[in-house]
């Protein structure tokens, strides 16, 4: 039974990890037989968003991994607790949580810093041969970790030609790629699709996060 | 395509709806190419839990309608706003917060009330010979909205012997039933499936749900 660690970012798209694509990963994981290990950072989110109205709520402060914990019903790890011995690999879902709260992406582009023991992990189960999901604005993360090792990844968050454009500045090497499907970089066991950074509903997120977890586990 | 109501209850399954549930409800609805309805009560929770230490919050608030918007990414309708005529179908996702939120069952069990306008929406669906969904604790709720109106439904919320009795106290059926199967009553049109009161992991819950979700939109 293949161990894979999923790193949250929050609960909620807007201030934490997208839900819909945390819990997607979790099925396609379960039904494939893979056990989870959950973990995210016991730190403050930078915000909390109203996802009603989409505005920011002044003075609210919410944890991370508090926050994760709705997700997986509890359970999470915070992440420095975990070591890259204990996975076989490694998925990070997207939502803006991934670039406000585990790197400052959302604030700074491609100038962007990731949170050390997030790089620390990831860098680990790299140089271990062990493959590293990513979705939705996860990838322009990954740009940042590997890049700053001097690895050119194939990466896709779709289409946006911003995000594209950061990613290759970061060092990556951005694929276009439609949202049910996935782009692979076997070289460097990376798997990337699109997510909600193209999907219009769930079942085209889903589409592609299937096959995003399938590959990442055929790459073990 | 039919139009399918959900009704939500917050957003983490200590204080609010089944996350994980919720979006199973959302994928399986999508897929079938059903069109869906978010809504939710405008209403403070009755409380907040941290999820990871499973502890209420001491002097913590949060709305049941702005908390749901995060499962589904915005677009929740306040549910007083929603008329049946525009619904084909209904379906209540589980968690506390159908017992805390949109009844007072997890304080007061058979003798709960329903939040009038939940049970007014569930009535006129009823009455209109449109099918009705309800898993986990949510069974619960539908026993007392039709026992209220003096019909015995057929239910389940799996093997759990307290529920149970409260579901036949209230006037209900209630059928013991395994977590990746369905109760169908047919004549009442609504359909149950245990999902997290049973589930020991996001496959069981799953495969009940989707079996739900198709029995639901077979009824219309």
């Amino acid at each position: 039974m293949p161990k894979v660690g999923i790193v949250l970012s929050g609960s909620g798209y807007l201030d934490g990890a997208e839900i819909q694509e945390s819990v997607l990963t979790m099925l396609a994981l379960d039904r494939a037989g893979a056990e989870m290990i959950y973990m995210a950072p016991d730190i403050d989110q930078l915000h909390v968003v109203n996802h009603q109205t989409g505005k920011e709520v002044e003075g609210a402060s919410r944890n991370v991994l508090v926050e994760s914990a709705r997700i997986t019903r509890g359970n999470v790890h915070a992440i420095g607790t975990i070591n890259s011995d204990d996975l076989d690999a490694l998925i990070f879902p997207g939502g803006f949580g991934v670039a406000k709260n585990l790197c400052d992406y959302a604030m700074v582009g491609a100038d962007c810093q990731v949170d050390p023991v997030i790089e620390n992990l990831a860098i680990k189960m790299h140089n271990a041969g062990k493959p590293i999901g990513v979705m939705c604005i996860a990838p322009a993360m990954m740009a940042r970790i590997l890049g700053n090792q001097g690895l050119k990844s194939d990466l896709t968050i779709g289409s946006d030609e911003g995000t594209a454009n950061d990613i290759n500045t970061m060092g990556g090497n951005h694929i276009t790629c439609s949202v049910r499907e996935i782009v692979v970089d076997k070289e460097n066991k990376v798997v990337s699709t699109p997510a909600y950074m193209e999907a219009q509903c769930i079942s085209e997120a889903a589409d592609g996060i299937e096959k995003l977890v399938s590959e990442v586990l055929a790459l073990i």
